[in-house]
């Protein structure tokens, strides 16, 4: 696919993983990048970023296109982004749901409308690719584009069409705009909507502009819903439990119970449950999965994301990893005792984290929220 | 009943129930009461204990018949002691179960059974009084007393009975041999084994050398068995999961999931798997149980004790809590989900507690514990 002119990217997340991520698409040189950068702006406008990738070598100094503060400021000079990737975690019960943060994008962009001409305005699509775990995580994100999605007077916006992205990425951030990435980006992107044919092409096109082959790898998903439940397969159930006790998976097996009750009294009834929702919406997945995601790191002595979070008093993905799936066994009717125990203890310690962050308070003498 | 002699008492345990144990013990002035004194002993033995009783009023400089450092210490010159009250933990798991701790007082009063004359070894009597919580707790003391029942050339040493206390008490040490007590010494008092007349002549006797009338209470009790699974209702659910989840009572409950999930979808259908358990074994509790023990506390911003166990790293009270009524639940073929993962997610904290304590070490390497 070739291009008169270089389509605009905005990367929206912190850290190891949108940096490198934001790195593949000014390698490929097809787009203007920009970054949103918060704690470590200044270092990464006047210095530019130190980073030992093992996708791209040691690099000095890089940066971006464009570094903004803000996600308000990335779109206050009327900027039109084609392609916006979210790669933040998707916490819809904290202070910054996913459509909060692209309320701005989508906003301005709607606003800036009428700058365009007619003929501009026929191949303006923006896509959003939300590059985050879960399932059902596009449904806000849709919603958010209905409300808004008429300009005025009857008069329609761009099109918006909305991508899932599961990316393996092994990027940690060991000081600022220093980033050390260990595992290869492995992105693995599909239309969350595959009956939607320019979705579908929005995601060749992104692949075109993202892969730099040798180095990155793009894998294209045409069954989106499938490989999210099977992703929630480990993070169902690993990820919570290892969070609710703190402790890296493979002590969360060795300090098990009578009769290796952790793996078999805990992970594999609830990685059965997720299995049995994800058949009843008409997805096979097949039952070995479990042993491999089980075995695949009984030894490695790793911590799972939501582990990482709760033990900085961070908030977990619950809701996107646990609330959504239980709520679509309701309605399917399947049963599920083992995810809905995890999700209800998850649910007592993600508040708990929210008190120590101040997003909610108990008067005590009233014993109740405030 | 009368005495001719002062009976002699030994209170194994430590801090703020203990105290006030012996304290009880000494004020009736029917035995001489000695006491296992560790961290405080320098303290007790110099100055005394300064005491602040609801029960007793403001004491300065008081000290039981004897303090030693040790229960070897207690038993050295062959003392032998009509009660032995045992008020620690039941951590049958941990490096000190309560046939551990017991251990010296059964051999040295066995092997100093000879210097009574048969006059005198007609009368002897060992009481042994677990005020602990669980259930199926005399079963490691029978196991023990079995072991050493013979002295030798098959002549028996002294009977010994055991007997079960509940205790609440609201008593705290504030420093180095000071207790503060707020809560009124009520003592629920029965034979594990309802047919053994000698050990119920025993709870008789031991009221009478124990209760102050209008200071503290003591209740006997005929269904020491029906008691305890009473209060597991309480102690085997809401307990492991507030340690758990690291938080007292009350936002244990506030912080619930949805539908009030915490009250409705954890603790009640743990608790109706205890009456349910204990109703296999033949002991009705009503279901109305469950609505006191969960309004009592709602608004009291508690922490249970095995909440304040977890909270300081120190190991909880799991086996004679959970799993004893799980094991019995297994015999009777009754399904316990519930109790199971409450049971296999805090076994998994004890571990992490274990290793935090030195008593388990994982190698890393080989991913294998020692």
């Amino acid at each position: 696919m070739s291009q008169d002119k270089k389509l605009n990217t905005l990367v929206i997340g912190s850290g190891g993983v949108a940096t490198i991520t934001a790195l593949s698409l000014d390698k490929r040189n097809k787009s203007d990048v920009s970054m949103i950068v918060r704690s470590d702006y200044s270092k990464a406008v006047t210095d530019g970023y130190t980073i030992d990738s093992c996708d791209y070598g040691k690099i000095e100094g890089w940066k971006p296109t464009k570094i903004y503060k803000t996600v308000d400021e990335s779109v206050s000079n009327g900027e039109f982004y084609d392609y916006v990737l979210v790669t933040t975690k998707n916490i819809p019960d904290g202070p910054t749901p996913v459509a909060k943060i692209l309320e701005p994008v989508v906003q301005a962009t709607f606003k800036s409308w009428s700058n365009f001409s007619e003929e501009e305005k026929k191949n303006k699509v923006i896509t959003i690719i939300m590059i985050q775990n879960g399932i059902d995580i596009e449904t806000e994100v849709y919603e958010l584009l209905k409300a808004d999605h008429l300009v005025a007077d009857g008069v329609h916006g761009p099109k918006v069409v909305v991508l899932s992205g599961v990316q393996m990425i092994g990027s940690t951030r060991t000081a600022p705009a220093t980033i050390l990435q260990k595992g290869q980006d492995y992105l693995i992107l599909g239309a969350f909507d595959q009956s939607d044919e320019l979705a579908k092409s929005k995601v060749l096109e992104f692949k075109d502009i993202y892969l730099n082959e040798g180095h990155n790898v793009v894998e294209i998903d045409d069954k989106v819903r499938w490989s999210r439940w099977r992703k929630l397969i480990y993070n169902a159930t690993i990820n919570p439990l290892t969070a609710i006790v703190c402790l890296d998976f493979t002590r969360t097996l060795l300090f098990s119970g009578p009769n290796e009750a952790t793996e078999f009294e805990i992970l594999r009834p609830a990685m059965k449950e997720i299995l049995a929702i994800a058949k009843a919406e008409g997805h096979i997945i097949d039952e070995s999965v479990m042993d491999l995601m089980i075995d695949g790191d009984r030894t490695m002595i790793y911590k799972p994301s939501m582990m990482v979070d709760t033990e900085r008093d961070q908030l977990m993905e619950i809701e996107v990893i646990l609330g959504n799936p239980i709520r679509t066994a309701k309605k399917l009717n399947v049963p599920t005792p083992y995810l809905s125990m995890l999700y209800n203890i998850a649910h007592i310690i993600q508040m708990r984290n929210k008190e120590k962050m101040g997003l909610v308070t108990l008067d005590e003498s009233t014993a109740t929220l405030k």
